[in-house]
């Protein structure tokens, strides 16, 4: 177990936003992630929400401008937000490219090289991580559910399909629904995995639903208005197999609303609340 | 009446983020604010909050970090978000520092050269702003309130005290309560008004209350570990006047919180059911 080192504590709703960096044993590199733990935080162990950003996110970006922790707070939620990659000058990056490297980990286990040194992010959201939380904190252990957004939404639906019953719910906002066949997907998936596209499909939801994963409640938002909606999220695609198979999907597709976190902080309150039946 | 250009509309919690240019005869140079639009604007006029923001900030940060816009859209509020100084190549600055010329306006009317030409803030925030959106927007005519942010927390107290009727409540956030004292308020109004502190004191809620403003109740909240209580925001110079004159001033000093926009976010639906209170 890596030790953990607070480089930052902040009293919010009650509660408190705090961050830490450690050193990974699955990515080979001092990771940073925040945490925001509720007031009821202080009486005994609580549920936790895993938040899994979008690309050219860090931690930050959620806890600063979702509004989450409000809610979390009047449900009694922990919030684990982690970083959306491995980073720092020993980790390999292409710093013209948004969509590739540092800021876009797609919460894969790369099997290339450079990129398979430090790019674990899948074993570390799914495995190290939550174990790392559940040692120091008072969360209750296994007690999870799992949320994110774009690159971050397609990340907690693989989460949740690829590990039964490690997750009580999982919801996403705009995630890439179908990575396999969309630009930012073939980017990194082509990078990380090889060009052999059948080793993809284990990162895909749409992938995943149609080839039998168990069933779990999938609740989806996307905004019409959303400028990567027709080029790069497909929920359609994710909506046809999850009919084919009575998949349990609510997609629901909310008019106006774009990509931003403006979108995430008008749903973020009931995301929450859903998860908090679940976690109950 | 200026006209207005639309340079940004987003979709939040069922209403309508917007941000606007326009030329602005007041401070003589294109001003930026936003304007939240409630749902309920829809069917109707609806009262505004205006939000003053603190020292560095432009309308953006409010808007991205408060998490304000859910709780507009509840309690049928719009938010009125200027900038906190003119901006442009032809407006004067101090680019190395944040305490002084653009971005740190400080709600007053400037006197001095160079800065008079411009720096006109206290009537673009309490004349021209009001006009332009009232006769743009719907918004029932003069039913408005007023809150802010240190600078802004300042700027939203003696826009209300020197304005008796206007606004129909008042309300901050870690203020500089006596800027006549602090390095912040020395610094700018010393330039903005020239070394006369006498002139000074027509912007100093402090003064302003021991002056015998015509009382409105005053709501602040400061943060017990704001990095800048000690040394710039003298809330205890606000209460010592209050109490003197029996001045309505409800002062809570909230444990723990920061300077930050986590802390705003933390109170912000407090403060807005407030002005809600006033404003039906």
């Amino acid at each position: 177990m890596s030790s953990l080192e607070r480089i930052e504590r902040i009293r919010e709703s009650g509660g408190w936003l705090e961050r830490y960096r450690h050193d990974s044993a699955t990515c080979r590199c001092p990771m940073t992630f925040s945490i925001y733990l509720p007031p009821q935080a202080e009486q005994g162990p609580v549920p936790a929400v895993y938040w899994l950003s979008g690309l050219t996110c860090t931690d930050d970006n959620f806890r600063t401008k979702a509004g989450a922790q409000r809610y979390a707070a009047e449900l009694g939620l922990a919030l684990v937000i982690p970083d959306t990659s491995p980073r720092g000058e020993g980790v390999p990056d292409v710093p013209e490219r948004y969509d590739l490297g540092q800021g876009a980990g797609f919460y894969v286990n790369a099997t290339q090289a450079p990129w398979s040194e430090h790019y674990q992010m899948y074993d570390y959201v799914t495995r190290e991580l939550p174990a790392l939380v559940e040692a120091h904190f008072p969360l209750v252990p296994g007690l999870k559910s799992i949320t994110g957004h774009s690159m971050g939404g397609h990340g907690a639906l693989i989460c949740a399909l690829k590990n039964p019953g490690a997750y009580r719910s999982v919801s996403a906002f705009a995630p890439i629904c179908h990575p396999t066949v969309c630009g930012w997907g073939e980017g990194c998936f082509g990078a990380y995995l090889s060009g052999d596209r059948e080793a993809w499909k284990a990162y895909d939801a749409t992938e995943l639903v149609a080839a039998g994963a168990a069933p779990i409640p999938l609740l989806i938002d996307h905004g019409t208005d959303d400028e990567f909606l027709p080029d790069q999220l497909y929920p359609q695609d994710l909506e046809a197999v999850c009919r084919a198979r009575d998949f349990p999907l609510t997609l629901r597709m909310q008019a106006g609303y774009d990509h931003s976190y403006h979108f995430i902080a008008s749903f973020i309150g009931e995301h929450l609340a859903y998860h908090a039946v679940a976690l109950k």
